[in-house]
């Protein structure tokens, strides 16, 4: 098996599918717009899982789980939200097939739904349905609670992990007392998910709100993170809404509060999905395949033995077994591929293709000089090392790569970075470079919008820090307060 | 907050029902027949998947993700599959709603599928369908995926964790390339089901085959292990399904092997599912409430402090903390509860309710003394231990406990398992004693469904050990060559 994959600066869409397919991550299923997760990109996604469950829980969080269909009543409750969502849902109507005259597998008529059951593409209003009947005093709150779910939103134009009509997400559901503890969670789980995409994804974000046409369907205020890609677009790897009292009056939830005074109940809701998977893989990756930060990587280090005869295998396997048990004690993931079925060539190429951070590399020569070689998938580089340092300097190596791929991507995005002092250098900014652009807007949908529709830009988020000069709107030239954060985006 | 639990003695459905919801299990929606796991309750479910989890990857599973939904196509390639299932789908026949004339929310017929689809109600169908693509070569075998996922059977009579319309559950799905090695992966399935209900759950089982007519829609043969509950009916608690090569006829995937031969892939499938839920709670619990395996409990030890004054309390929680400290460096998980806003009597009462398996008091009279009161879940017996004993004791008593709940299950079943001899004694041995019953059946499906129809009674299984004398059937007095094992069931 070859790589044989397109070149980022060839055709980039084309590269990020290839390589999607080639590195066993995922692929299109037979069902329009579903993907199917394949094991080694489900490993990752399982390690983002571990790591973003563990942050929900030490802030206070517990998992639940609530139904996947919402009848259509429900839905429509809350206004706002039915007009942002139901034109991409998926309609349960019957609950029976038969055998036709034919012999053909047909829907029973008979078995028709009363009412239409919708498949939730979020859980917003299944679950306000329920805290009505679990809130009645301030003593019920709050209500921290995440779940882990499958969520469908009828998407026409689908892409692997970035949008797929079925895709795979957290949704945290909290319920509070006040508007300030619903303000502060909101925020904290921007800080949360920030925290993530850095410290784990190795993926640098930029931390802000979102303007009121671009926020949830339902909220009162979106925070959002926002990442760059390679290719100069932008990419939303989490939201978090705070909902004020929309779905508590939608709902009629409400709490009786110290004073004895009866009060709408105050919300928020935050997720991230698989697409995490896009921006980890389109952040790292190159023309390579696959390039994993070593927190997020199911195999940090591999080991590849080198040999002709077979004591030579039997020695360089003896070698490299010992070291994976010296690895494995100081917590770090490592395999062994032993497999005497592919040559240690076609091996490299693997888990190059696959991202694995560390490679070593143990030959005859090596076991002869006390060595080892190690390679690393971030720079591509080689070095020997002596066996006795070996543990310590994987240790500390994998924090290297980890901090490494953060610099990179940081100065990636730097470089991807610019402002505009009017429309025409705007234009030719996204034209010519792409990435984020700074520039003054008037504050109205009307003119976030024409600039969509002349310039495919959006804007990406008004940055909790940035600068904060006034300024005039690089299309209409009224007053702005601020520059905002404009950009293509996936 | 009162238990005020109905006995088991008094109605043992309604015990069940009420128990559930007043531990914070789950309860029912408002989408008909689905539930809503409350954070307790999937905190249990959270320990179940950790445990089974480990143990699949252990045995050289890894998790991927197939889509929810499947083509109505696909679904009709397996006959007995689709008969299997057709009755009990919910199908999703359009995709998108919109504002009628009159502004309520309908569906838009313009928006309706070529092709319905099924949401899964198990994934045999959609997986064939990938694995055709990943198959061509014996080099490409063994595959051994599975999956955590929600599914969706259309039950007309639901009952929390029992029987829902949507439940959790994991579905493994396997390829191989003989026969030999898939009856083999049946089986090992069904033996690590065995062993994590009995070393987890401590729930013991008896593990064997299904008759034909109690298979699994596709399978040759169903492997499973079946429960006794304390009413005396049985319980399916996991299935383990030899698919032959059923599944690969349908989708049409073959190797080549390594004579060169082409040949069709051989198949299992396995499930255990949120019923395992209601499994642990039946087997154990009693009339105070929830009783939880200490291997299960999301909380193996709470702590309640007893004080009348600021220093009091001050003190025991001081010393609580301490007592934190020392079992949670044993992986002991301990709770403190220090809330002031609940009196001890009453957090007594819930941790009896949610099954908590060592309670610890701590009073001003402790403190002079050095010790602690320990309290059993399982058996509500109460000792005075000195502090410089509590945590090893507390170490042993939770291995004590476990091995205790097994003991104590063990004997419910022996208790509740007789053998009939001709079928007047088996109809009073069902209505009297319940239970499993041991008879002879002549292994036709006339008979079994004759009995199951006069008597409610199943074959739950033919089980692997047991007696194997031959005799006769008890209904039909024909040849038998052993006798199975009966009970009506949930």
């Amino acid at each position: 098996m070859g790589k044989n994959l397109t070149s980022r600066a060839e055709d980039y869409s084309k590269w990020y599918n290839e390589l999607v397919v080639k590195a066993d991550l995922a692929e299109n299923s037979g069902v329009r717009g579903c993907m199917v997760i394949k094991p080694y990109g489900f490993s990752i996604w399982e390690m983002m899982q571990k790591e973003l469950d563990r942050m929900f829980k030490e802030t206070g969080h517990q998992n639940a789980y609530f139904p996947l269909f919402i009848p259509k009543s429900y839905f429509s409750k809350e206004a706002s939200h039915v007009d942002g969502f139901a034109k991409e849902c998926a309609v349960v109507t019957h609950y029976r097939l038969k055998t036709a005259e034919d012999g053909s597998i047909v829907v029973d008529e008979k078995a028709k739904l009363e009412e239409e059951l919708i498949v939730r593409p979020t859980s917003e209003t299944i679950i306000w349905d329920t805290y009505r009947k679990w809130i009645q005093s301030y003593r019920d709150l709050p209500i921290l609670i995440n779940q882990w779910a499958n969520v469908v939103r009828w998407e026409m134009r689908t892409r692997l992990f970035l949008r797929t009509a079925e895709f795979l997400w957290q949704e945290g559901h909290t319920a509070h007392a006040t508007e300030q503890e619903a303000i502060a969670e909101a925020q904290q789980m921007m800080h949360v998910y920030a925290d993530f995409a850095e410290h784990f994804m190795a993926v640098p974000v930029l931390k802000g709100t979102k303007s009121a046409n671009e926020r949830f369907a339902g909220a009162l205020e979106t925070y959002c993170i926002e990442a760059m890609m390679q290719d100069g677009k932008a990419l939303q790897a989490g939201t978090s809404h705070f909902l004020g009292q929309n779905f508590a009056k939608a709902f009629d939830v409400k709490f009786s509060d110290k004073d004895g005074s009866l009060n709408h109940v105050w919300a928020t809701s935050w997720g991230v999905s698989t697409r995490l998977m896009g921006a980890l893989i389109m952040t790292h990756s190159d023309d390579n395949g696959l390039v994993l930060p070593p927190k997020l990587a199911p195999d940090q280090v591999v080991i590849v033995p080198i040999y002709r005869t077979d004591q030579q295998y039997a020695d360089t396997v003896a070698k490299g077994q010992e070291i994976v048990q010296l690895l494995r004690q100081k917590g770090i993931r490592v395999k062994l591929d032993a497999r005497d079925t592919h040559k240690p060539g076609w091996k490299f190429n693997e888990y190059e293709l696959k991202g694995v951070p560390i490679r070593i590399a143990l030959g005859p020569k090596d076991l002869e000089n006390n060595t080892i070689e190690v390679a690393r998938r971030d720079t591509l580089s080689k070095e020997l090392i002596s066996q006795a340092e070996a543990v310590d300097y994987i240790v500390t190596l994998l924090d290297t790569i980890q901090e490494n791929l953060f610099q990179k991507a940081m100065e990636m995005r730097v470089s991807l970075t610019h402002e505009a002092e009017d429309y025409e250098q705007f234009k030719r900014l996204l034209e010519e470079k792409g990435g984020f652009v700074w520039a003054h807007w008037d504050g109205t949908t009307e003119t976030e919008e024409r600039i969509k529709a002349e310039t495919k830009a959006t804007i990406r988020c008004i940055p909790l820090d940035g600068p904060v000069t006034p300024g005039k709107c690089i299309l209409t030239g009224k007053n702005s307060s601020r520059k905002v954060l404009f950009a293509r985006a996936y």
